[in-house]
Parts: C-alpha cells; sequence; structure tokens
C-alpha cells in the first residue's frame, strides 16, 4: 500500500469493502467512520452504494486488493457513477498490484514484455480467455495468471496448463505466489509439467516464464538482454 | 512509493542508481551514505558495484523508477550476484508500476487483460517485439506500451500504430501519461488514430485500449463485465 493509499482510509468517513479486504486495513479507520462490507460477487451494489455516499458529500473510500484499477473496484465506480450521473469527484489510488508483489518474491520475471490474463469465466467468456493465452503463449510473453482457480472452478487452470505447455518447454520456470504481500504468503518455483501439483486457489499468483526465463540461485529471472561479461 | 521501499533507502549505506532516479529520492537518504548514481546503459557495472559494496556487509540499495522488477533492475542484480558468485541476501521491494500509476489517472483501462510491451530494441530484436504487438492486438489484450519513443528513435511506435489500427478501430481510446505519478505528470486521453499527434518520449506510458474500452466521463474505461443495471 502506498502513503497516499494509507492517508486516504486515515480519512474516509465511508469505508466500502468486500469484508475479507475491509478486514485487512481495520487498524486504518477511523473509530467514527461507517464501514459497508459486502459480498464478493456484489461488486455493481457496492459501488452504488459509495457513489450514494459521496452523494451525501461524505468521504467514500472503496477498497480493492493489490491495485484497485486491475480486476478491481476502479472500473464500476466510474460506470456506475456515469450511469447515475452522479457528478461527484472521483480519484483512483493505485497500488501494488499482485503480478509485481508476486513477482518481487519470485525474484524477476517481469523484466521482459508480459501478459496478465484473469482465468475467471464469470464476467468474461471461455472463448475470448483461450485465444489471449494461446496469442500470449505464442508471442513468448511471460504470462501473469490471476483468479486460476477456485474449488468450482478448475476446468479453466487445466485447460491454460495444456495451452501453454504446446507452447513452451515443460522445462520452464513458474512461480506460484499465495496471498502475495499479505499475512501468511507463500512462494514456490516450480516449472510448467509440475505447476499443476501445486495448491493453487483464488488467493494465488500464477507466474510463467517465456523461453529465455531461466533459475538463478532459485529464483527466477527473465533476462532483460544484457551482455553480463561486457567490460 | 512503499513504506517498506522508503524504509530501506532511510538504512542504506549505500545508493546506486541511475542519476535520473537518485534525485528523486534524495531528501530520503542518510546523510553519512554513499551515493553512487550512474549513467542510463550502465546497468551492468551498476549492478556489480552493487554487489561489490554489498559483499562489504553494506546495506546497499538499487534504485529504479516504478516497479524495479518491471524493465528494472531487479534482474540484472540477481544474475550479476549469481555470476560473480557472491553470497549477499537479495531482496526485490516492489513499487507501483508505472502502468498501474498511469491506469490510475486515466480511468480503469486495466480492469481486464492487459499486456506491457516496451518499444525500446535496444535489448529486444525489434521482431519479437512486433510478434507480441501483433498477438496482443489480435487476441484484445488491453496494451501497455513502456519506452514508447525517444528521439532518435522513432519507428517503433509508427510501426506499432500500424500494427494496432489493422486490429483495432481508429476510434479505440488511447491514454497517454508522461511521468506517471512523478512531478510534472501530464494526462491526456486520445484515440487510436490520434496518438501519433501527441507528445510522447521516454517518459511517457500509452495505454491502448480493447475492442470494449469506452469513455466514461472523459475518463477511460474498460469494463470488467458487470451488468450495471442489475437489481
Amino acid at each position: 500500500m502506498t502513503p497516499k493509499a494509507k492517508q486516504a482510509i486515515e480519512r474516509a468517513d465511508v469505508i466500502v469493502g468486500y469484508a475479507t479486504y475491509v478486514k485487512l486495513i481495520e487498524s486504518l479507520i477511523k473509530p467514527d467512520a461507517e464501514v459497508i462490507s459486502g459480498h464478493m460477487g456484489r461488486e455493481v451494489e457496492r459501488a452504488r452504494t459509495a457513489v450514494t455516499h459521496a452523494l451525501e458529500n461524505k468521504q467514500v473510500v472503496v477498497i480493492s486488493s493489490g491495485d484497485a484499477g486491475v480486476y478491481g473496484m476502479a472500473g464500476v465506480v466510474l460506470e456506475v457513477a456515469a450511469v447515475e450521473n452522479a457528478e461527484v469527484p472521483i480519484e483512483i489510488v493505485p497500488g501494488v498490484t499482485a503480478a509485481t508483489a508476486a513477482a518481487a518474491k519470485l525474484g524477476a520475471p517481469l523484466v521482459s514484455d508480459f501478459a496478465v490474463i484473469s482465468l475467471s469465466d464469470l464476467l468474461t467468456p471461455w472463448n475470448v480467455i483461450e485465444k489471449r493465452l494461446e496469442a500470449a503463449a505464442e508471442a513468448d510473453f511471460v504470462i501473469v495468471l490471476y483468479n486460476p482457480q477456485s474449488p468450482g472452478r478448475t476446468e479453466p487452470l487445466a485447460r491454460a496448463h495444456e495451452i501453454l505447455l504446446r507452447h513452451r518447454s515443460p522445462e520452464t520456470p513458474v512461480g506460484i505466489v499465495r496471498l502475495a504481500g499479505r499475512y501468511g504468503e507463500e512462494t514456490a518455483v516450480t516449472t510448467l509439467k509440475a505447476m499443476v501439483d501445486a495448491e493453487i486457489n483464488m488467493v494465488t499468483t500464477v507466474i510463467v516464464g517465456n523461453s529465455t526465463t531461466y533459475i538463478v540461485d532459485k529464483r527466477i529471472v527473465t533476462p532483460r538482454g544484457y551482455n553480463l561479461f561486457q567490460a
């Protein structure tokens, strides 16, 4: 979290967020602030609640984990405010997204071009996701998978794994980070072949190397292309 | 910058970094710390200097702008330490990368899958960059361009523009942010057709929307797919 995000939370009259995320920042909330924590999957409702309170001239903060602009609440809040013709000033405060938080723990897998793909097919049709996986795999992007798997949704990751294996060596380094940057964080470095054996759930970020990615002292590095032996 | 990055800088005995970036954090550096600021293009040399000082049991901080793991110094430091068999503990501290800092200023362009591509062909062959542009454009990724253009290197952006226009509507929203998150920041919202008329240089981040990206109250939003009119 940046100091700017922290400050916004500390000053908020109203905090709106998915309960799990609100809990993470509880200690920063003003004692007299109103906390409205909702359920996963109620994003539009939460955005509306936030806009309604902002129209009452309250300082409202909507919480997302990581960066609010990466699969987070930023878009839906702007959209809801526009649909409702609500003239309230809206500021998006960036944060450290799971891709770069996870990358830092794994080494330096994202020092070259990369693609970020969510495997959740709740809001994006699977054929679109599949096309993106194919394209990113073929063009040798490092690939970051968000929302890779949940108890009721294991098929997308299995399909993604097949696609990736068609384009990359089974020995390609893969990094798996659970709860990137949060309490209970766990990191594993494995290979494309073996990644399916790892414990992967909704709080996991998976980073699949490109054809040049290699292991440097147990960490994953995608070389930028420097000549390490230059004078 | 995160509090963790700030703390690391404040505690450092030695600061190594490209002069322009060192200047940005000058006020945080201990008065008795040694500052070694070098030139752009001397990344391997800087990594070696950092490793050498770390071997003398000094706390060394290597500065990158944005996130050190995204086209930054993280990889080369790990690689140089390995090549030199230097057994020094290395920690990568993540930050807010230009993609998400710029996105926040523009609205919410990255709320769907996106690809990050550097147009600098100094270290990556142009044919690889071109293949990635084609793939990302065709698979409808939102596309973030790093290092889009410098005074002596204007061809890559012109070529990228052609490729993008082959796959996307000329009216596709494009966001241009100079000095994202830094002093002197400037933001412009334009279209794919008109983007070449904007002032674009090395400190500029360009975000090209996908086929669903639209303008919401002068800001760029890529919808996540929520039904805004749900009960």
